[in-house]
């Protein structure tokens, strides 16, 4: 299968340049699997949803990130919780790829990773973020559900450095390289 | 009790000029019992949170929105449901009041009305919204549940004109009128 | 691909005789794709789970319902929402089959369909019913999402007669024995 | 205040001996403020919820139950996480309950603790259950959030011996106390 190469887009639910989910993201593309590459996506510059504006045409930084996800094989969200869901700014984003013409996420692999300072580590957020994926169609990954608690402990310096939490990401890579892989052999 | 006004502050989750929800609040403006006067708050220039911007002070227009909690006896959302859950842009606007050092949320009366074109009506935004409330500390009513569906034939030129759908708001804001008393006067 | 025969599981949330949830199963079963069979699960003698009494062994329902579910290729849940979830008995079930020595609904094809008197139709309950998906590692179609509404009107003497509504069910029948036979294939 | 004596209905999700939601609840009665008692419910010998046997009438375990709830001011669930939800038993002794003629959880105050072995405890339970109280009119304290992870080393010959968790629990019942007043003096 490895002439197949596997693109998966990264989503931070952080803008905070020290972000713990942005440093996770960086992990992951040193963990990847042969083969596959991992491009992140910045909609820091993404405004708020507004249906008359999009009705006009979709602003440049929206088009640039529905293209980013079109081409993607599999998307991994790495996102802290805010207020028991996912981050408002995520969610926008998101409301403005899912919007038609065409809904880019459709039948995508995907996964969730969420890294925070607490015990729980991104729970709740995660379960919203699957609700919300049976609407655009996201394959998530059931397994493994990866929620990096005590991140303080396990970041340094802006960098992952927790073996075995790195271990645990490279798991949920290969996964969803698999997943990815077997959906795109499906679709031939 | 009427000796005690009650401030709702009424939340719109559309920035859309035509929107059913911030219609459905204008609605509710002309329906309020005695003593109750409800102000409506405007999000749509709130920027994407980002905690390297709160850390340095907060916007402007986040310190409105906060104030204008604070200075509430009870929340009323009103809100479209988008990607099976609340809009990014509401969630965003949640995320900001939330902030320490006070959460001018916390303890106050709280209620949810959403309308939609489809025949569900919101159902799925609204128990994301009340996850996010145990958070806040927002004492959300269990009832009515107002989830207004086939909003193309309950409004007319931006008005909400079906009579039993303006019934039913009246009944949600007679009981967040006595909620909100009720919490008052329990703080004494 | 029509050398390998796929077996559905069907499982009624419902114990009433004349349960349109029970009745759609029928339906579904007169609807298979071709080299497609349906069993239908009995679930009414299985006892409140006790963790004292599992760890003496498994009751002889239990075993059955395990069996039954380790042999199928797809698990097809057919439930009435009880109280804004899925109903215990249903719930109950799914808890004794999901206990070690190991777990049979893991890496199965599923979906949910749901019938209710109501408007709304059971949507509550099947976001929770996928949510439970998730640790059971069920792999849920996300489309399409079979809620049938105003059941009094679909079903007459037990039948479901709604043509529309059993054209949606054979949509539904079709991409779970797609996914059945994806998963198959890839686990070889 | 001291003259409205207060009852809670203290209901566990687990029927095992040593279960630590159980213990839980013994705790709760120890800790109980001023005025203020705890019964305990007894879930085990309710049938699974069949509607053909309601029609013809309830069955003794459940009228026993119905009027426990009825009587009771304010209830306590104590409950395991099984399959990312609440148990199923406890679920379906709630479905009997909440059938017509009255409902007799409406209205009430109403809270949760949650004990398990890992480390999230109980979370995703818990909002599953705060969902349901929705539908039921349940009163449900937001804060504080009781989930007691790692409960084997916080209980010890079947009683909760952790300090700190006691403290929390005893916080739990002056919260549910004084809401529960406050619900009975706003009904007079």
């Amino acid at each position: 299968m490895s002439d197949t190469p596997i693109t998966i887009l990264g989503i931070s639910g952080s803008l905070r340049a020290g972000s713990y989910n942005t440093a996770a993201l960086h992990a992951a593309a040193e963990l990847l699997p042969p083969g596959v590459r991992l491009i992140q996506a910045d909609i820091s510059d993404i405004p708020l949803y507004n249906d008359d504006v999009r009705a006009k045409g979709l602003p440049a930084s929206v088009e640039r990130f529905r293209k980013q996800i079109a081409e993607a094989d599999a998307i991994l969200f790495s996102t802290p919780e805010y207020n028991y869901s996912i981050p408002g700014l995520l969610k926008n984003a998101i409301d403005w790829a899912s919007r038609p013409p065409e809904q880019p996420f459709a039948g995508k692999a995907a996964a969730i990773m969420g890294a925070s300072p607490g015990a729980v580590g991104t729970a709740r957020a995660q379960y919203h973020l699957r609700q919300i994926g049976v609407f655009l169609d996201l394959k998530f990954l059931n397994k493994p559900e990866v929620m990096i608690g005590g991140a303080g402990d396990r970041f340094a310096d802006g960098k992952l450095t927790h073996e075995p939490t790195r271990e645990f990401i490279r798991t949920l890579l290969t996964a969803l390289n698999d997943l990815a892989l077997q959906l795109k052999q499906h679709k031939k």
